[in-house]
């Protein structure tokens, strides 16, 4: 499964900087990088050296100095591969970056696949699989929550979790198939109050964890948020306002259709997520140029729906609009109403929108997006519309989508086996839904894994990693 | 003049990679890592590890681990600067990336200021001022001519000219004032026609480092083409077929007005700095609308000029058009007559066209620019419109405008000195222009410098050099 070839790319940023690091892994890495090394010592070869030394010295090519460089040498299996690497620190210009690749691969180095490295130290028993992925995660990361769970899941904290779930339903099929052995006497070696209990717990257990991917997904990815509302109440103001309240602009991610962009936003710690954006920059008419059934499944995706009002209109008005827009959103949606131009608003409609009855899942701001007014208020009831706290207090959360999809499996095979055991079914049944849960279990942590999954899932990491 | 702070600055290239590298350097280097550092083997701290080790471990703050990270371990004064340095190689997210320059700062680092690090190397005596620079020009580098004039530079072989000029000048001053010494006596210890012939080999060789600037700087910052001709002719077609020729577009440079966008290319490793190109992309009736003075501005900035001629035009329009054209380019400069559309053109005026006779400095080149027909040929004379391999014969190349400068004034005083030989001036005022000719020399490695001249060289640094 485990290629031997030995791998290089650059490892860090790509572009222009003071240093850039070349790493190279595999069996051939110090003899690969002792063919293009010159230390200022004549003499000194890299495979003499101890590990965990750095090395000053010029790459030469061709008889040319190519770059005065920094070596550092790790040895297998104490690196971060499993396997020898030489990480070779270069001054930044992009043209010796390549340059060094290109030696590099003359010399009998093969450019890494994304993710290669992390693959090779997950293939070498360096960390599982969900902790790999955590490293993924951990590079991704660009707000303090998401970083705190990415870190936390390579560091091991969900594996651990994961592998105390199996314990458990080991025990249980334990337990089960001594039953199975003694079937024909028709004794019960597990007390069935007690094997119900433990079903539920680990029920419970699998639901928590899968239920913890929306929390996890909205911290990891940013919380969704939509901007509606009519022409010329102000979304677009209010977007700008909002992106501009917090400078680091994450990115501007281009969704499966080109007109399609999303904002990133980190604002005090917590990533938001504005979806269509283009669409309000484009054009103030763009509600009404998409149609309504555009608008429509905007809303669905949205964890939170900012309804922007103008308080310039007739309460009538206003209130018809939150009244459409109220009949589209769940329970699991917050509505922020946004009343803007509080400034220059009616006071008959302010004073309306004041007296208006709110459900639990619903806020209302008055704020004037042009002067930038009240809009620390709208940002805290943002940041709390998802509930980030529960990160400090429960320490699980879910972030990946794969192991979503196979806890849900999972959740599913458990579920199965409570309902089995209260409508009394034969214990083999019972022993192949937990197998099937075992199974699910060790597919996140990797036991189980076949070549497609890997190359699946270390496809989308960066090179160099 | 040195101050004694410990600087630390995020060195690899900004944004996200799989690792990135902080670096940390001064006094206080270690003793700052080792407070933020955890080693899995308890009670290791960095201040009792060896130099040129390389440490896994955490970062640790406020009781919560930030990131696992390796750290490299350089102690004064064999590092970079000749301080103590420590090199935090950490997951590369720019979350993780600022985090632990907070921390860093937080426990009483500051901030390095753009080229600091080089900075310091200079004033702890680890290299000159002109290897400083080049330090900075290898980063920048994006040619693999400006890449090798740039290295050869920081490895000291600007230094090792600029030294024996130096020893040259010394060598006559102590003729020149010896003589002084004994002036009562009226005796020539310097025969007249040695130190003539003396001063006329220092006038030479800094006359030929001045002179090298022109082709030092066209390789640094790409050779200046400008693209002209009336309009429809065809020079956006041109341009970007050019553009397209190589993918490496290297940069948008932006000018000190808005308007002026210059785009470089890098074609077969040598770099063409195209410049105005926005007029040229904007609008075919560019040229007009500037008016003939714009473009006649952009005529004596380029070293290489490409008149592009439409074929399809009667000769008498084409030939008036090469006249004029030809009035204002100097015999520095190269200019190539591209004439274009030779697929859709005219026989009478290609066959007039092919009878033209050409001076030394003009090319002709027919192509047809929408089918990208003879390119090649074009791109050919536009390399060798400067003399790039002059490079390979001859070993120091000015690049710096700074050395420029200063060579300007060396050269001068030299100067003076040779026609005071010539006219039989008095050996003090002979004195004095050596000595004026050698502080101009000690300038450029640093010897004489002031505060305000390192500021000014190390603000164009980037952070974390």
């Amino acid at each position: 499964m485990l290629d031997q070839s030995t791998i290089c790319a650059i490892s860090t940023s790509p572009g222009m900087g003071a240093i850039a690091v070349i790493r190279l892994s595999g069996g051939e890495a110090i003899s690969i990088a002792d063919k293009i090394f010159r230390s200022p010592k004549k003499e000194k070869l890299l495979a003499n050296q101890k590990a965990n030394t750095l090395h000053f010295g010029q790459i030469v090519f061709d008889k040319e100095v190519v770059d005065e460089v920094v070596i550092a040498l790790f040895r297998a299996p104490h690196s971060f591969s499993g396997e020898d690497i030489v990480e070779i620190s270069c001054h930044g210009s992009v043209y010796i970056q390549q340059k060094i690749l290109e030696i590099l691969i003359e010399n009998g180095a093969r450019l890494a696949r994304p993710g290669e490295f992390t693959q090779r130290a997950f293939l070498n028993g360096k960390m599982d699989l969900s902790q790999a992925e955590a490293v993924a995660d951990v590079i991704a990361s660009s707000s303090a929550a998401a970083h705190k769970l990415a870190l936390n899941q390579m560091r091991g904290g969900f594996s651990k979790e994961i592998g105390e779930l199996r314990d458990q339903l080991l025990h249980f099929t334990a337990m089960v198939e001594l039953e199975l052995d003694f079937a024909e006497e028709d004794v019960e070696f597990a007390d069935r109050t007690e094997l119900q209990n433990l079903t539920e717990r680990i029920e419970k257990l699998l639901r928590k964890l899968k239920d913890s991917f929306q929390l996890g997904n909205a911290i990891k990815n940013g919380i969704p948020v939509a901007i509606v509302g009519e022409t010329n109440v102000g979304k677009s103001t209010l977007l700008n306002a909002l992106l501009n309240e917090d400078r680091a602009i994450v990115s501007e991610i281009h969704g499966t259709t080109r007109d399609v962009i999303e904002d990133v936003v980190n604002i005090h710690g917590t990533a938001f997520r504005f979806f269509d954006t283009a669409g309000i920059r484009e054009t103030v008419d763009h509600i009404e140029s998409l149609g309504i059934e555009r608008t429509y499944s905007k809303l669905d995706q949205a964890t939170v729906v900012l309804l922007v009002v103008d308080t310039e209109n007739p309460y009538p008005i206003v209130q018809e609009r939150i009244r459409k827009i109220r009949k589209r959103i769940t329970s699991a949606q917050t509505l922020i109403i946004v009343a803007n131009k509080i400034d220059t608003g009616k006071r008959d409609t302010i004073q309306n929108l004041e007296m208006l009855d709110l459900a639990d899942n619903e806020k209302m701001v008055f704020i004037a997006a042009k002067q930038k007014e009240n809009l620390d208020e709208l940002i805290d009831y943002m940041i709390h519309s998802v509930n980030i706290e529960a990160v400090e207090e429960q320490d699980i959360i879910v972030t990946n989508a794969r192991h979503y999809e196979i806890l849900k499996n999972a959740h599913e095979a458990i579920l199965r086996v409570v309902n089995g055991l209260d409508s009394g079914i034969t214990g083999d049944f019972l022993a192949q839904d937990i197998r099937e849960c075992l199974h699910y279990l060790g597919e996140i942590t990797g036991e189980i894994s076949t070549d497609e999954v890997l190359g699946h899932i270390f496809k989308n990491f960066c090179i160099g990693k």
